[in-house]
């Protein structure tokens, strides 16, 4: 964590402290208390120390894990598990202990806590920007690494399913499947058993899974259908992969777009196109640049070829119906955001460029790459061809 | 879900409606949506309806997959994507189109959108019994069936793991390892090793994974050890492995413990006062009891043999120092409770039962079985033999 950014971040903000009640499944509280902890805990950031207040069974590991100035146990405070309005006592006797008497809490904060230190005279600001999110965006070398590292696996999992792909038959008049499927040992190939393969190479190389979308057909046409069913030959397949590193807890992210057989023509027109859009926003990409730039240069390149975007058409249904691309890190979206209202790029913003192509009558293409943003550019984390035939 | 609990629970609030802000990872909300959306959206419950609002990406999937009675997408307020206050204004607009001014959210909703929703006129009260946690509690056949088809694959990584820890080597005077590690074809054999045969045959079985615990010696005597490094003969090892169903998104919760070579007397003692404590618990399960009450059975066989508990002693930290159990469903930590003053057990609840022993000195004893409570005492839906030594 870089306390320096953290501390400038929160230097404009008028309350004494700033405070997370939530598990290690909140990437703020992991960020900001670097402990893995299972259930909601407190962490108070005031006088630039990190303070954490957890249960029993919590403190041995959070005082050996923690990235903490002091670690506290409930028992520090006396109380016994399971009341309510005893353990919003000791939430403001924690805050009060530590001299905060008013504290900011991100937006998707607990209400909960937030109404009840109120009630106990704790004055509770929302930090509407969530500047936390702000000071995760730019990461540091040894998180670059981490994200590298997840990056690695995805590339061996993106592998596996490219390869069970392109060594599928395709289903003839004489098989017993449908024509056109494709088949592996005879049996047709479906999403479902690609992810199976792209999740257990994940594992293998230590990497926990969480949704894997490997979509054939209309399905590639919804941006957040993950797939099922039988693949089939001649249409383009999306396979978007983002593994999260089980010891990092890092995430990385990666599309391609795969055929077996012949794509029709406007498939691979739509192939091309979406290539030139990744260049032409990947070629934007550099520090000063915004978000919304970035994501203008691959709209530009859709729209010259007469495909609609959000841009041109805000209700379109078909075309490029989702933004450029996203920060990534603990969270798999992040700041900033390649997209209309996008932030200005900073070295080390770790980003997606994933432009895309979408309708159910055609199907769907997207090229994805993972970058970090440098003094002058970026670095491209992505070592995998881009190739519409599977090989 | 059972609307006639829903209703029954949420009569006595007293605004016009429940809202709920947050994604599939929120229990609460996966429960009363139906939907599986990645990005937070909201969900009213109000005049016994159930009304979402998503994003454009989401509307398509959201109709078709979504237990609601009205589904609205953001451009139904001309919300465009982005703005902070516009986003609040659509929210706001939402709930006053369902005639609703006043709503209650659970402990755990976003401050950010309840403030808000403040500023703007509507009355925001805190539910602090979080009563969707109760009405989730109580499972209907199919839910039943879903964490019944969870715990069969949780068996399966069980057995996984058994049959690597019993066919294990132990190193001797002339290996390489150090003397008594467990060895699997030369190399030590490793709790992440154990971890990863779990996770790719719960993988096989359809099943995400979590965490999971494979701990051994000193690791075993901290309930949330994950375990790391190489296991040893003559010590405890807990198998501890909770997946989650990837179709239904159900749990299940097993834990054993095992032995390869000879267990200290004590940790003889343990692993039989265990099963005890586990029997004494299961013979307290049943409609009309309550969760303390199935504590103190296992409390009483620990006290009786002189092992400190946290009703003996609240700052003990060896002994049995958690509680016998919780509820599991769509969380794998949920209501009811099995611990002091939990509450009083109902037919549906499923609940785990887990009495266990713990000092670093000696080691780590566990046992969980998963039951669901029935109309005269409950149906174990663990199918698992308990034995110290691995087979």
């Amino acid at each position: 964590m870089n306390r320096t950014r953290l501390d400038d971040r929160l230097a404009d903000l008028d309350t004494d402290g700033y405070l997370l009640d939530a598990s290690q499944e909140d990437a703020n509280q992991l960020y900001l208390s670097g402990f893995t902890g299972p259930d909601p805990f407190l962490t108070l950031y005031a006088d630039g120390e990190v303070h954490l207040l957890v249960s029993g069974l919590e403190y041995g590991r959070a005082t050996s894990e923690a990235a903490a100035d002091t670690v506290e146990r409930h028992a520090d405070y006396d109380y016994e598990y399971g009341g309510r309005e005893e353990r919003n006592d000791m939430y403001a006797a924690f805050l009060r202990d530590k001299g905060v008497d008013s504290v900011s809490m991100p937006p998707r904060g607990p209400v909960g806590t937030a109404d009840a230190l109120r009630e106990r005279g704790i004055d509770v600001a929302v930090d509407a920007d969530d500047r936390l999110q702000a000071v995760r965006a730019v990461k540091t070398d040894e998180e670059i690494d981490a994200i590298r590292e997840a990056q690695e696996a995805n590339e061996a999992a993106m592998r596996a399913a490219e390869e069970l792909i392109a060594g599928a038959d395709v289903a003839g008049e004489s098989d017993e499947a449908e024509t056109g499927v494709l088949l592996r040992d005879g049996e047709p190939l479906t999403s479902e058993r690609v992810t199976e393969e792209i999740e257990v190479t994940l594992l293998r190389h230590g990497c926990a899974l969480d949704e894997t979308i490997v979509a054939g057909g209309a399905q590639a046409a919804d941006p957040h259908d993950r797939g099922s069913g039988p693949l089939r030959a001649n249409e383009a397949i999306i396979v978007d992969i983002f593994p999260r590193s089980k010891a990092t807890k890092y995430n990385a992210d990666m599309t391609r777009t795969f055929c077996v057989g012949e794509p029709s023509k406007t498939l691979r027109e739509w192939y091309d196109l979406t290539e030139r859009a990744l260049n032409a926003a990947l070629d934007a990409v550099e520090p000063g640049a915004t978000g919304e730039e970035v994501h203008a240069a691959a709209c530009e390149v859709y729209e010259e070829a007469g495909e609609p975007t959000f841009r041109t058409d805000p209700d379109t249904e078909t075309g490029f119906i989702h933004s450029t691309g996203h920060g990534i890190g603990l969270d798999v979206h992040e700041s900033p955001r390649l997209a209309s209202g996008g932030e200005e790029l900073e070295p080390g913003h770790v980003i997606t460029v994933e432009p895309g192509l979408y309708d159910p009558d055609i199907g769907g293409v997207r090229i994805e790459d993972l970058v970090v943003v440098t003094e002058d550019g970026y670095e491209n984390l992505t070592d995998y061809p881009i190739r519409f035939a599977a090989e």
